[in-house]
């Protein structure tokens, strides 16, 4: 939705495939329609429409993406990028290879190394799916034999064991990288994660410059080392002043959101102008202070929108409510980051609450 | 497009009754038709598929709308509001039984009393039509007895004489007024015109704060008195201190584009709030500076975009460029309104230059 909105903006034509005919974007767009992406035959319909494939999700298939790159399809990111940005195990061995420091990590295979693993952090691990997870899913927080077993036997693939840190800030930043390899970064953003999904997104980050200074090179060193052209979002973990890679989406991302408001060029214009060939937009923050909250569906929530409030940005998406999905979010912009995360948590409780009525 | 564009942000579906199959808002929407907005079946198609209507032009027949009220269609604004909006004449009425200043005007029903018009002001006039004019067109600034005959009897109604004034400033301001009745402004603007077009608008106004406040309290009074559900845009004349009234619209105006990365909400945001029953959002300025130029196409022109600025925000609207035709506007934020019309007059320029590029 938000990068259809700056397309329309900025006079770029788009097609989408979706993957479901009740998708919001049919509503503010004409040419959609319906597919997997996953398919070889849709992505090739969608490719015959248009002139760059891009991704706003992680649900890909690097081996599909290979054969149409070798059609010559153009896709931005490319299926190198795509393959490391979709799997943690790849990032692991990427993230190693250039010295960059992430949670202390065991990968298992089975799940004898992975219960192993997880007594290696005295039961103080996390576990993570290379592939698929988003949101909280994917993850397992409690570590006890049982779940360990459970959870395993529900996944694919090899398992991420990290060692669970005690965390002082958790920030994420973001870099855009052209099709000619020109970055530019935006102010890092301090997040905050409730059930692995983020809540509250602030700007400025309230780190101290050098720290934002080591995030915004790890950020580019990874754009660099798997030839990203888009968005590339890091999200980090701040302990002691050191910082230590959480993941990485190579997309438009829920912690630049508020780039539509806070920044000269929000992150989607800046995902299109990459896709489309077009040199990047400036970055730097417009306002003193910015916070993004999003809007969670919860049970027995109306579809239908209440009183949208007044002192907040509002971006809805559409969707039919369901709990825990996010349904949107507001922007505040503020002269401090504490005015702006209580303007935005407000809003977002604001229509939450108001979604209730009959 | 802009209205589009808020409409797809908020939630909110739209229908749209488009007067040609080359409209750029067939790429941006699905449930867009083609029709004549005076005709009464076409605005009976469009009220069918919404639940309110409003007019982001000036091209309506009050005499139609008047029907589509009886049969229950909600328009914001009304018919009453339109019916004033769009002629000049009853605009002087209204001011005058308010007593509102604007430049002095003689209301000439023939071309003998036009010429008589002409002469009281020493020759130092300027004919205006009372309705279909825009962008500075059904407007007279050569006003010799050839070209005022020559004119006169290409224009049907009542034609203003009004004297030709020696402006200090001209400055818009607008305010949106619900269906409640709750009225909120935003900061007066100041705008410089090139041949009737409206070509940099700067914000703040630089204008004293009283001045300030008179143009938002004579927005607001005629808001009141035409009773107006909507943005209003009243444009004026700063002469020694003094207001006078330009002109008047009853829409999201070329002179509140900017308040998209201005304001806490954008004027198309808030048309929109108003026209849906919602609560209006603030209108306050978050930025220091802001200045929108126009991109206007000139002989010659490329279709194809080429690479776009990044310092300013880039709104292309996806029309085919014609000479002298308004393609977009950018919008530069800056700590000061020196700066901010600096890089917007050179983002203008950019893209109207590039355009040329085979």
């Amino acid at each position: 939705m938000m990068m259809a909105e700056a397309a329309s903006r900025i006079g770029l034509g788009i097609a989408v495939l979706a993957s479901s005919p009740d998708d919001p974007i049919f509503r503010v767009t004409p040419d959609v329609f319906v597919g997997n992406p996953k398919s070889l035959t849709d992505l090739r319909r969608l490719a015959d429409m248009t002139q760059a494939i891009t991704f706003d999700h992680e649900l890909v298939d690097p081996a599909v993406l290979d054969l149409l790159a070798a059609e010559g399809v153009v896709m931005r990111p490319g299926p190198r990028a795509l393959a490391v940005a979709i799997d943690k195990h790849r990032q692991f061995e990427l993230f190693k290879k250039l010295g960059l420091s992430m949670p202390e990590t065991v990968i298992a295979h089975d799940v004898e190394s992975a219960l192993a693993g997880t007594a290696t952090f005295a039961g103080e691990a996390v576990l993570k799916m290379s592939t698929g997870g988003y949101d909280g899913r994917g993850v397992l927080l409690d570590t006890d034999r049982t779940s360990v077993r459970e959870w395993f036997h529900s996944v694919t693939g090899p398992v991420l064991v990290q060692q669970k840190l005690s965390i002082d800030e958790e920030i994420a930043v973001q870099v855009v990288r052209s099709s000619t390899g020109e970055i530019v970064q935006y102010s890092p953003v301090r997040t905050t994660q409730a059930n692995g999904m983020c809540t509250t997104v602030e700007v400025p980050s309230g780190l101290h410059g050098e720290i934002e200074l080591v995030a915004s090179s790890i950020a580019r060193t990874i754009a660099e080392a798997i030839d990203v052209v888009g968005v590339l979002t890091v999200e980090l973990f701040a302990i002691d002043g050191e910082l230590h890679i959480n993941e990485i989406a190579a997309r438009p991302h829920n912690s630049g959101h508020l780039t539509i408001e806070s920044a000269r060029t929000s992150q989607f214009e800046n995902h299109l102008r990459a896709v489309a060939g077009h040199p990047l937009g400036d970055t730097d923050l417009i306002v003193t202070a910015a916070a993004m909250c999003n809007i969670v569906g919860s049970e027995g929530m109306s579809e239908r929108i209440g009183p949208l409030p007044g002192h907040v940005a509002v971006h809805l998406y559409g969707k039919v409510p369901r709990p825990g999905r996010k349904l949107g979010h507001v922007t505040c912009v503020a002269s401090t980051t504490q005015d702006a995360v209580a303007g935005a948590r407000r809003g977002a409780r604001d229509i939450e609450q108001r979604r209730f009525e009959p």
